[in-house]
This record gives structure tokens, sequence and C-alpha cells, in this order.
């Protein structure tokens, strides 16, 4: 005797057909939140899925792994891929709708037009990986404007995407609202990451101390350090614990990610190191006052 | 005793205002047009007025100066304003609201986005106005994202931008139809311009010489010259009828805008040429086969 089972999450590869399920949406008065991803998802993607299920009629993942975002000699190769099994990962979090487009469907031939903003991506990640940014810009204007969704989703452990993305938006008149969600991390503090998986046993040991060095870096500054002496030290305890760099660590504007001298409005202690071959970032909060 | 008039034709200055006034024709079915403008308006704008109200059930005109597109060193400051004249002929033609916003309402403070269009934009007029481009494309993206009309039209006078809109709305997936509207020209062949008001009666007398010039060296390749000496005996004749220099004339594949040897598919012969301060641009088809 058949059992009756519910209808799988649907999965749609072109930018036609996933207007067409969101204009039915539309046509039945629903709000809809888009939350983009690139695969290999953990929770803390699916805490941006669980954000827009609780303030949205339905929510639509997309999973794209965006070869423009990737510098020369970066893990676009080796970023991890496994669809089946996030898609069932979103289903279970009650994703209603998943866009899983190829290269060709968001690049077609002679695709020559590139989004990019200027100073908030000149810095830290922008710095170090340079054309990052456009590629994040450009993919994601892409997204939004495929969608059309009242909100859109993005994780607080890519801080600077998450402003980058905000001024973007309103830069442009996207109209969409960009939400920004909290970081989830290990037990240890470890941010997670899809990159996570890259650490050997011994490397995944040692990862929590760039959380720590956020940390201690933050409640120094609050309890008076000078900033560019917290820092310091915070660079300096992230390569004792046994990074093997540090790209940068730096205490920043919430808002607008302009170096600053004393705490006098929200900041944010930005950091990313190298361990081994892998590269994490991660970054916290420094209240105001 | 009161007589009825018309209303008159509603102008906004906000994009919170103008979204309203469209969200209230979206609720009613109506389909949308949109034609952006820098004011200055002639018979040209009004045929882009006539191409909407034909096709869409409400017709938005937009009249901006957009500072972006300009250049240092050009016409900026000089550019013809006539807010008033111009609503009035938009309103005689059928129009049904003005979006005129301020500078300071497009580009807020700190704004720092960009749209930029690779290859297309790198030759013809962009070769000649550095930067001018990524103004069109950056304000063009914004009118559009800010509407989300049905349709968007534009003059085929700016044919190369004609093209890059067109890739750059494709490129983007903004989701609208951009639509081309053949060129106005005065009796004698001279394309309209609101630069036109700034010949001199002599270099007026001088200016149908570059439509000449064009349409003669269509019909040159279309006869069969070969491509690079039509172009050339082109660029010769604007010059000998008065004109002080060329900065291009050139033909090229009508889609992608690249050179040609042999006129195998759709072409354009474009041209830009200088009559004392003033800078003139026309263009014209080349049937193919």
């Amino acid at each position: 005797m058949a059992t009756m089972a519910p209808d799988p999450l649907p999965i749609v590869r072109t930018v036609a057909e996933l207007r067409r399920r969101i204009r039915t949406w539309r046509d039945e008065g629903r709000s809809i939140g888009l939350v983009p991803t690139m695969g290999a998802l953990h929770a803390g993607h699916l805490a941006l899925v669980e954000a827009s299920t609780r303030a949205n009629d339905r929510t639509v993942a997309t999973i794209f792994v965006n070869p423009k975002q990737f510098g020369a000699g970066e893990d676009l190769s080796r970023y991890p891929r496994r669809e089946a099994e996030d898609v069932k990962a979103m289903e279970r979090q009650g994703t209603n709708l998943v866009f899983a487009p190829t290269v060709d469907e968001m690049y077609p031939k002679r695709h020559a037009t590139t989004v990019s903003v200027t100073g908030l991506t000149e810095s830290l990640e922008g710095a170090h990986r340079p054309g990052h940014f456009n590629g994040v810009t450009t993919v994601v204007t892409k997204l939004l404007l495929q969608a059309l969704a009242d909100r859109a989703y993005f994780g607080e452990k890519d801080y600077q995407q998450l402003v980058v993305i905000t001024r973007m938006a309103r830069d442009l008149d996207i109209p969409v609202e960009i939400v920004g969600v909290p970081t989830v991390r290990e037990a240890d503090g470890l941010a997670l990451s899809s990159r996570n998986e890259y650490l050997t046993p011994a490397e995944r040991a040692i990862a929590p101390a760039l959380h720590r060095g956020l940390r201690d870096t933050a409640e120094a500054i609050i309890a008076g350090t000078p900033i560019r002496e917290a820092e310091e030290n915070g660079r300096a305890a992230v390569l004792a614990a046994g990074f093997t760099s540090v790209d940068y660590l730096a205490c920043r504007s919430a808002d607008d990610l302009e170096p600053i001298e004393t705490v006098n409005r929200p900041a944010r202690v930005l950091a990313a190191a190298r361990l081994g071959s892998t590269r994490l970032i991660d970054n916290i909060a420094v209240p105001c006052g």
C-alpha cells in the first residue's frame, strides 16, 4: 500500500522557471525570502533559512558556486559541492524552492557587466582577494533581481560582504531588504564555514584561536587598551597559537569599515588568517559605550 | 463659473513617491512604460513617449541631468534645463507621471556603487568620453530598478548606448524589456539632439553633413566599396563640409559593435564629430545582404 510522501523540495535550474514559480506566489500575495548560498551547507546557512522562514511566507534558497568571486590560485576547484545533501538539509529547514543554476545560465555568452562598490571593498578582504567583491556584488545583484524577494539573508560571518551588499542594494535601488544573521559557532568558538572541512585534525585544534584572538582584542579595546596596540596583541596571539600567517586583524567602524581611533560608535574587529593551506575569516562586534 | 480643467501631469521628486504611484497602477493591473530623459525635450524624446503610450497602459517619463555621465570639461553646466516646458510637452504626448529627482535623491551620501560593461563601452563614444558609459549604466540601472516598468524606451540616436543598456539589462537580469526607437531627423537630415541648440546659424547650416556622410558611407559599403575605404571617404566628406574634427566614423557590427570586414550581418555606421565647441553624434543602419 502506498504511503503519501510529502512533495519533494523542487529544484529549478533556470531564471525563467524561478520567476514563474515566484510569480505564482506573488499572485497569491505571499511574501518571499531569499537565501543565497554556495552550497556545502552547515548550521550557519540553516540559520539564514530559519530567519527567512520565520519572516516570510515562502523561502527560496540558491546554490551557486560563483566562479567570479574566486581569484587565481584560490579554492574554486576544491570548494566542496554536495547538492543532494544540501537540498535535504534545506528541505528539513522549511525551504520552499531551490534555485541551482549552471554557470552558463548565470553568465551567458558575452556576459560583460560588473557591479562594483568603491571604498568599502578596498581594505580587509578586498586588499587580499583582488576582484573578489566585484564577483560577489555582480552575482548578488543578479540573484536579487532574478528573485525580487522581499528580504535577502546574509551571514555576519562575512561581515564586510554584508556591509558591501547592503550599500550596493541601497545605491542601485534594488527593491529588497538586506538582513544580516549572527554567526553560528562551534562549542569552542570556531565560526562555522564550509572551508573548515579543509582543516587537518591538528589545524582544527588550533583554529578556535582566531575567534579567541578577536574576542580578546574586542575586550581589550572595551577595557581601554589603545586600538592599534590591541590589534597588534591580537595578531600576535593568533600567530602564537599556531596560525601560519595573519592577513589582517583590525578594528573598524561597524557601518563603513573605516579605521577608528576610539570606539565612539559601533565597531567590529575583523580578521583573516591562514592555517596551512586554508584561509579562515571571522569577526566580532565591539559594542559602543 | 469654474471650468473643469484636466488634472495636471504630476511631478514626483523622490523614489518613494515614484514607487507609491507605480504600485497603485500595478495593483490595478496596468502595464508600465519608462522613458528616461535628461530633459530639454525635442521631437525625438516625444517619439519615445509616443512609443511607450502605444504599448503600455501608463507611461512614466524621467528628467534627470546625470552628472556622472559627463566628463571633466564636458557640457554639464551648460546642458539645457527647462523643466516646466518639458513637462508640458510630455503631458501633451500622454505621459502619466514625471519623475524629476534631485542629484542628492539619486546619489545619496556615500554612494559608492558603479555598474560597468566591458568591451562594448571601450570603443567609439567610450574611447572619446572616459567614464561616460559607467555613468550611463549606473543611472539607468537605478532608474530601471526604481520604476520596475515593463518596458523602457531609448533612442537609436545614441545607438551605442542602446546596445550597452540592452546588454546590461540582460546581464544583470533586470526585469524589463529595452526598446529602441528610430532617430527623429530635421527635414535636412540632422538628427534631433538637445545639443543642436549650441550651434550657431553657420554651424547649423553645416551640421546635416554628418548625416550625409553616414548615409553616403552606408551606400558605398552596400555598393561594394571596401569598408575601410568607405569610412575614410566618409570622414573626409564630413571634414570637407566644414566640421572641425571627426572623433570617429566607423562601420561596426550592429549587435556587438565589433569592427567588421564585410557586411555579412546587420551593421551600423556610427560617427561623432565636432563643429566648433559642439560635439554631435549620429548613426545609420547598413542592411545586411
